[in-house]
């Protein structure tokens, strides 16, 4: 079968991007040895294209209490309950990395009640699924919950809002029906090639 | 019944804000007489502040084939169908401005489908919500279908880059409970206060 | 956009109704300032009208532990649940001036778990959305809920017998594509006409 | 196990009721052998039994295209959407005597699209439970299917209308968890009693 | 109307099928006067068919602390829940006669919450239909509250394999539209015809 | 975070365990390489392990005109839609094998519609999930529907059973909690450790 394209819309060379979009993705390359699908297509949209990454990035980036292996989980919790494949599978390689364990990505995008993490983080992705899912139906009860498990205001905010954000990006990935780059597929299910030299 | 605070979260002076967003907030002021919340509310994380409105800014006020009308018609429908108060009232507030119409916004944020609106906004919408409630519902076939209305691929981005962000946005205006201001239920429905005199 | 008709059926002449419709029409005429479209399209059949006014005050105008705007707000909220433009723009109208609160209709037809109502009166109306939209759900255990809040059995059946008169009633609606008159979106928004005289 | 009450309010005695009604219940104990549970219980409120009767009769016994036995299929299989055992259990019952079919009103009720009716019959139920189980999906396009089977805008007001009234009665039956008679279990399975001698 | 046929898919003669099958019927016929269309229409795959009847007799004719009547209490309950009309009136059938109560069948298929039935079983049948319905939302706390009724743990694998295996029927009674045999509609409703003698 | 065990239920020691099984188990153990979780903690019930087997050997060895990759994609899209660990895990790894293709479990598991497989197989695996989310959709047009794509009627058989019988297996997997042996996650995704000396 052949392989699908990444995006349903043209995807722009690198030579004709802006300058800070071109040396914003010649650095992601640098660092992860291939520039992912997410930047490729959504710099068909320069300007909203600065906008996602910067979103992204005062999310994700930020000082939080919540792990950086945290804020993967909602991101593959949420993005599995919308069948994002693009998402899932990026950020699962993601996931696995920073929380050093090659299962829990498949566990959470799959079923996380039933993943290897704790009681309070199953609480946090509870949260973020029926926020991502029904957000109407968040209400007080849901806040207080997630405090009884230790999550104070600020956390929820970000709970929320890297929950918020995806339901943007997983639109948007299906929108244009986005496809994960291969490398993703395996990372952090194996030692990575550089160290088995 | 005493009303609900604005939200959930401590809500800034504007002295205590970064000049940009003072400055952002004083020129909407001007503009509309009045800050709406998602300004204020949102304010409590400078950050994520900017990135936010960039992209709104980014997609509300672009070149596009969609009028500006129907773009507040995607919001309203779409946040309509996630019972978002906030951005219902707000860019209910807005739609019946833009299309000088005073019943559209009730009419679409209801029943869309019955709405006094072309069928090729009613096409429009159908995509928006969908998108909006099931992103994983959506296919190939969606898109023919808008183009049989006349849309084309760059028309469909924007229908659906819209609805990604007020997905976004709806989430936020949930997990925080946003409270529209007062001045939006009324404004479009009688002729503004200034032409009264 | 052209009007949509307010009926998809044939609307009776006033002239060539039974006497004692007529006559029920001109009496609304003559209290309203105008003849609701419920009155007008559902006269197509003079017999379902008859019982389905005599349902409908039954009970609105019983003597009843619930206020007339607990009653409206029972009508907007499962109406807005089952998206019947029609019953919310019109029963919106009603609430807003027994509650007098401009903004109490469109806060309960969005999202009633955040209008600025009590939460006696949010359980109510939790009751009658789930009775309105999955009525097998119901269980003694939902009795026993509104009784914590003070609710006696028969107000109970207040609550269900209105929910279920206005589930009969949205789905005429739906079938007929009612139409609200444009007098509702206004009323109770700003003081009527006749005191600015 | 004890057998449940009736209902979960009072029953009134015959002798307590008002002259009309207790006339209305004896022509039916006349007519049936017993008074149906509907009767006894709806007339915890005469005022509202009236109308509901009335309403009743003006849908059931009116002149039509439609079969009774086709109305009471109405009822059966809405109803069984419902999950309203009420209603089930005794218009099954009078659905097999009006078809003179033991068989039909448990097809009906189960799984219309595969029960011994005619393809017309279950365009009809499709219409019927899509009204009633949810009225807002519920377009001119079901209209114009129904017409090419032969159906016209009568018939259809027919259909939409004992649904509607259907979803009302399943509302109330679920309020106050009415119980059908012990005999209409039996009736239109084997042949009357009367007819046994 | 013409009945519709037992199965999609061509039935085989008695003649035509292997020999542990073919004596495997005839017993059946011997002691149920009968043979039900399962049996029937499953032997079109005579591998699949030893496999089915081995697995249902594995857990329908084992020791175990859950009565019969109980057992077909949970067939019949989450076959309603998939509308499986062979399945609910073939094990109707047999749980009326198991329970020695005509009405029972009716109730647990229609809304098993209102049924003349204990608590524990209701307990029980909520476990079964949402491990049949959504088998992804039980957790622990489903086998905590059935813990609460007096279920040990081997009841609970009885419920939820019994669950498991009408899953897979349901299944296939729907892919091949099986009917269900006359003789089934009527039994345990009256006494059967040899003891009328 | 410690691992959770294989299953809820005790697991039985190879030694404890019939004959029969036991050698069925060292019979897989020698081919696979380690004996998988499905095994040992069905065993906890031989009789209806034996079925099981038998039942899962009949429709997934047998001669079909699907091929085995095909009879894999339906177990882990129909096992992702119910979001069943085991049954995706270690299917998945069996479908990257037969399939030869490391990234089609992910796909198939996530979102069918965007995998890299033919629209026959996507239409295969629509039916699939319909037939095992909601098995009362499924009608005539769906088989219609299969035929277009040149499935006849055992290939449609074969499609059903397979999707019925792992309705079972999902709940089965859910009931106890089936945890996926560690092998799993990574078979099919890098050659095999036999081939890499």
């Amino acid at each position: 079968m052949k392989k699908q394209p990444i995006s349903k819309y043209p995807v722009p060379e690198l030579a004709d991007l802006p300058e800070d979009i071109r040396e914003m993705m010649l650095a992601v390359q640098e660092k992860a040895g291939f520039i992912p699908n997410v930047f490729v297509t959504l710099a068909h949209r320069p300007e909203e294209f600065r906008a996602f990454f910067a979103y992204h990035d005062a999310l994700m980036l930020r000082e939080s209490k919540l792990s950086k292996a945290e804020r993967e989980m909602i991101v593959v919790a949420t993005s599995g309950a919308s069948h994002c494949t693009y998402c899932v599978i990026a950020h699962g390689a993601i996931l696995r990395i920073y929380a050093k364990n090659p299962q829990i990505a498949d566990q959470v995008a799959l079923h996380h009640s039933n993943a290897d993490i704790s009681d309070r983080q199953k609480a946090m992705l509870d949260f973020a699924v029926k926020l991502s899912r029904t957000p109407e139906a968040v209400s007080d009860k849901d806040h207080q919950h997630l405090r009884s498990h230790g999550f104070d205001d600020e956390d929820i905010w970000d709970i929320g809002a890297i929950t918020a954000f995806f339901a943007l990006s997983n639109r948007m990935a299906h929108l244009i029906n986005m496809r994960p780059n291969d490398e993703f597929y395996l990372m952090g299910r194996v030692p990575p090639p550089s160290k088995q030299a």
